[in-house]
């Protein structure tokens, strides 16, 4: 299997690809590459150049994604070369431009905030009159962590994004400010041969546009939004022919005292970070979920291992040298499942995470708050 | 670190580095070994040439092993070049000489069967006569899965172990041959600090001297038996010194309605057959407690994760492709957890095993039997 794409998502397939006996191959970044670091075959090169990809993936059975960044032409060119890419190209347009992406599920008629494209000043003056300002601005393609999303006040706010809109044709998403009570995420794997699986929905937990934190399932989650928001993202999955991991991203809405609801956020095509829980806290995790998937294998049980768990991600912070921090965490709490990627430490940079099983919520979530803290060094006891 | 010898047990190594951020390197017996598929680092060299290890040793901050068959003298040299063993030389020598591992744990009052060396064929009747017929006898060194291993009824049928004896002058090792209920193992870490970790105590069902199954825990085990196994295992860590995983094999024994009791089979210090259920079953995995203990980091919880979970071999058959049924197995029981190990089939030959958890033993050991035969080819649906 080729992975284009050799950040930390395509590095945490290879114990469960070596496991299920499953070959693979990375298109990497650099020989640094997170994962190139512990897969045998990661060749480097530019996955925006369409003849080096196109190299790396004649030589693959099946291939997939670490990130939505690949260019249409690019993936065009292969299939029309035979290659088996999952997800499609035509699923993963979806992941790749917001705006494509709130037309087809407003088509479907799943819950979004509402929304309107804007090419120029007046069109976001018009919109944000119209719903009531702030609104969201989104850049449809290449965001993500907070990256290519902007709360505005008014159209002058944007400048320069519709100036650069203008330019190439593309318009911006812009969005109702949602005043969510949370947000959520639900994860679901589909084969090429239709079958799904589900984990349990989660909450997520966001500190300045990036994930801090995961519970898993969402605390106090009313059952029938639970039920209502895994239907919607395996109905997403199947319409949109996705194959492979789905990562649905939701804010729960709703007044005080009344009935909750939710609008969906974003999707991703690929494991995700709500899910790197599933990888000590659930029967299949979700590499080896995507994996199967992917390759058309029947999936995996989707089954929690226990009442709770808790992931928080390892951000960069002051400390150059992790180990000796790392070393503290192992001692202080042997239940704590250390995940690193192997990366260079930059302040803020994702470079690994934890996860906590167990029964009482409110300690998982101090044991896992304190290892990622203290791998970051914003902690020292 | 580096780990001499390309087997499974290397391979099983891979997933748990990458996650703890650990880079691997494994001295491999070819390119196609089963570790040198997943681990980029894996130069092809003897293990049995002391220059050829110690040129791969040389660039690794510790070095570990797949197996029990370096030669003292390459383990010497390493020592004197400065090279960090885990377990060292002096303690892996009691998991390589069966006449060493009897005098060591005699001493250390561990139960053991009766026991001699024995360098003629009137030592071994000697023996006989005392003990009982049959006896067991076996070759100190190189023995596994049954290879090694002859229960005898007269000396006559170890004329030819007895001549090589005679030559190398090693002895043989004969043991009483034990009527034992069933056979048990346990797992224990050890870090060069000097912390330990138990796993519970499994029951091990062999056949033809190969090790076909492992219940973990072992169903219906009396506590004290339970606890003065777990305490003999960890005082034999602790006075030989080992560090990384040792696994304790042994047999129960007993007379009906009599309380049983248990003697040592064998000692292995690495990763085991005996361990391969933590992977899936507990906390900490046996592959990611050897590379924590071997670096001294702290170890990790062995707490399992549920009742009761079953492990399964899969030996090859008569199917020289696995892959079909491999995806039946999976389609079959989507909590079964399949684990291949890349290499080629055999009749006999350990290819992979099967892990599954749940509260009903029964049923977990028809599913976890089901898998393992139907991927060797022994059943059919």
């Amino acid at each position: 299997m080729g992975i284009i794409g050799g950040g930390q998502l395509a590095r945490m397939c290879a114990g469960p690809a070596a496991e299920l006996g499953i070959t693979l191959s990375v298109l990497a970044e650099s020989d640094e590459a997170s994962a190139a670091l512990v897969v045998p075959s990661s060749p480097v090169a530019d996955h925006t150049e369409a003849d080096a990809v196109h190299a790396f993936a004649r030589h693959c059975d099946v291939v997939t994604f670490d990130h939505e960044h690949v260019p249409p032409h690019v993936l065009e060119l292969l299939v029309a070369e035979g290659v088996q890419l999952h997800p499609r190209p035509e699923a993963l347009t979806y992941a790749q431009d917001k705006l494509a992406m709130r037309e087809r599920l407003t088509e479907l008629g799943i819950p979004c905030p509402r929304w309107a494209r804007a090419s120029t000043s007046a069109d976001v003056t018009a919109f944000g009159d119209q719903v009531g300002w702030p609104v969201v601005a989104k850049t449809p393609r290449g965001g993500y962590d907070g990256k290519g999303v902007r709360v505005v006040g008014g159209s002058s706010e944007l400048a320069d994004w519709l100036e650069r809109a203008s330019t190439d044709g593309t318009g911006l998403l812009v969005e109702e400010w949602v005043p969510f009570r949370r947000e959520l995420a639900v994860l679901v794997a589909r084969s090429p041969s239709g079958q799904a699986a589900a984990w349990p929905v989660v909450e997520t937990v966001q500190t300045d546009g990036v994930c801090t934190e995961v519970l898993a399932p969402a605390p106090d989650l009313d059952v029938g939004l639970s039920s209502s928001a895994v239907h919607a993202a395996l109905r997403v999955a199947g319409a949109l022919d996705v194959t492979g991991v789905l990562a649905v991203e939701l804010f729960e809405v709703g007044e005080d005292g009344g009935d909750p609801s939710f609008v969906v956020n974003e999707l991703a095509m690929r494991p995700h970070n709500s899910g790197h829980w599933t990888m000590d806290g659930a029967v299949t995790g979700q590499f080896e979920q995507h994996l199967r998937a992917v390759l058309d294998l029947p999936l995996g049980s989707p089954r929690p291992h226990g009442r709770w768990t808790v992931m928080a991600n390892v951000l960069g912070g002051d400390l150059p040298d992790l180990y000796p921090a790392y070393r503290h965490v192992m001692a202080h709490d042997p239940e704590v499942k250390v995940h690193m990627y192997g990366k260079g430490v930059r302040p803020g940079r994702k470079l690994g995470h934890v996860n906590v099983l167990g029964d009482d919520l409110g300690d998982l979530r101090a044991r896992a708050g304190h290892a990622a803290d203290y791998i970051r060094g914003v902690v020292t006891e």
